[in-house]
């Protein structure tokens, strides 16, 4: 078991290890004492892993409630954000009471972002049963619903009160979904660290899993502590999610987050080389490391409308934005860059 | 022409005047430079202030767009939240934008909660064109939208840029929105000042009102800087509100916040010193005061009605509520009393 202490607005524990879901109820007692919980999750996690976190919160002597809304990243819309506040509401959860994000991404920011809006902050704790959400979205507080213009365009930054993961978790995750996490760790390894990348490289990572969940939330906690509020070094998390988003939002978001960021990584590292704002090219590197862990390289989309997708982007600032260059494997540098050259740069795709 | 610092996670000038609506162009360009402003404001206050605030904000060289909603309770609702939100999405509102909340309380609140929400974050400034606004909503970072379950249940801490009161706008407010107004500064002078609340207690307040603005303010500020997340001696602002609630929601929203405040600080003074949490009665100095202002000291819901209601108030913590209890004009004090005396002091209304 891995535990890794995370100082941000919060102080909070990630805990990370197999068959740790058990301990779930005496957890939240020592940090809420005899409060409610309520459980939120969806309708592909429900069925796999509710009944235990139920029975442990219960016989710690925590009263459950639940909330299960269908997967999918179209339920991180304003429509369920509000169904769980009013089911909040409806249920007299108050301020002693907290809340349980159990599952992926879409389940982590919606209930994060509810947990932030009700009463206008209510604790809650993040229980990541994907990849992508124990390497990424979990930590760091950074909570969303999407808008129809765009991905994550309303949202909060409130930290949780405790992550804890389950390795176990993963055991029942689809490979794509497996995959899709992997495009994150490969990205943190590109932004900070070789010896991650080169881990990581040839797909062989399952038996090893805890410790490089580990080691990619150290690297998100010691990037989150210095920029909690995104305004510098913590943007370059952003590697590959400008392209990302425009891929997600071309597709309909039939490309998963992972998936696109897979993508938006290879077009980054290809334009980055290509219009001279690094002197190594790292593309080689990232399209092998995604083969290797069942990632895609490429898209169909044209250069105009992954472009034009991206312009309504969040991370834009007047008129410019800051645009994550790999220098090499291991160093990522912010490149303040014009809008326009997003028109450059989705040429590469 | 009055100014007075706050100082909470934000530092902010509130600055208060007759006229002074005519500065708010150089004053947003000196707070965030040429960047665009996107205007707020509802159905009432567009046709009277919303020319004068855009020409300002223009001949400082700001763009402006507007975002112009049905006035009214029922407009501080999800729906017209998102719609702000997808609005300032569609027209590529960034970081650098900020947001201008012209109006009342309602607009205030929910263009404080888009603002919070929008990118996770936009800044924004307050243009209280009420009383009510003035001296209580607009000041202290509490924003919100009402659920179906009850008001206000949703929402953030968020602090804005500024707040201009010019108070050349409430020459335009119908008398029983200024009475409104004067509930809540009847409030500030039963909590915190006797000499307030004497200057106020026949009616004849409008030759002073920028003073008396400027005390509530003050009043408000010191509060918010000792307390800015509500956990201890803000909720003492919450005198007379936990009824008031209760009659808002009992009448459908049809008697308004400040009428509603005045019934609930009548309750709360009857009922503090009936039930001996008080050695003084407040109840006909706040009954004499109220009626002096053209505001209501009674209301036709049962008991039972109104204690039900109360119950899913969000100032609930578990089995026991904060309730403020006036020991003498010019002071109040915390009570922490189980919620089921909700239905005792219910029964003095």
């Amino acid at each position: 078991m891995e535990i890794i202490k995370v100082n941000a607005s919060k102080e909070y524990d990630v805990v990370i290890g197999g068959g740790i879901l058990s301990s779930i109820g005496e957890r939240c007692v020592s940090l809420f004492g005899k409060a409610r919980a309520l459980i939120v999750t969806d309708s592909n996690v429900a069925p796999l892993w509710l009944e235990k976190t139920k029975a442990s919160l219960e016989s710690a002597g925590i009263a459950t409630l639940e909330f299960i809304f269908t997967a999918g990243e179209d339920s991180k819309s304003k429509e369920t954000l509000f169904e769980l506040l009013e089911f909040a509401a409806e249920n007299r959860i108050t301020r002693s009471d907290f809340a349980v994000a159990l599952g992926g991404g879409v389940t982590g920011d919606m209930t994060g972002l509810a947990s932030s809006l009700f009463l206008r902050s209510i604790p809650f704790i993040q229980v990541p049963t994907t990849l992508l959400a124990a390497v990424d979205s979990s930590v760091g507080g950074k909570t969303a619903v999407n808008l129809t213009a765009g991905k994550n365009l309303a949202g909060a930054f409130y930290q949780p009160s405790l992550v804890l993961c389950d390795t176990d978790t993963l055991s029942t995750l689809p490979d794509c979904e497996f995959a899709n996490g992997m495009a994150e760790v490969i990205k943190y390894g590109v932004i900070f660290d070789k010896e991650l990348f080169d881990k990581v490289q040839n797909g062989d990572v399952k038996s090893d899993i805890e410790k490089i969940i580990a080691r990619c939330v150290e690297l998100k906690r010691d990037v989150v502590a210095k920029d909690e509020f995104d305004c510098g070094d913590r943007q370059l998390l952003n590697f590959g999610h400008t392209m990302a988003h425009s891929v997600e939002k071309c597709s309909d978001f039939g490309i998963a987050h992972g998936g696109a960021v897979a993508i938006g990584m290879v077009i980054a590292a290809k334009a980055s080389y290509a219009l001279g704002w690094s002197d190594e090219d790292c593309t080689e590197a990232i399209i092998n490391t995604n083969k290797n862990n069942n990632l895609p390289v490429e898209c169909e989309f044209s250069p105009r409308m992954l472009a034009d997708a991206a312009l309504s982007d969040k991370k834009r600032s007047g008129g410019s934005i800051n645009f994550v260059v790999p220098k090499k494997i291991g160093e990522c540098i912010l490149k303040k860059i014009p809008v326009e050259d997003l028109y450059k740069i989705a040429e590469y795709r």
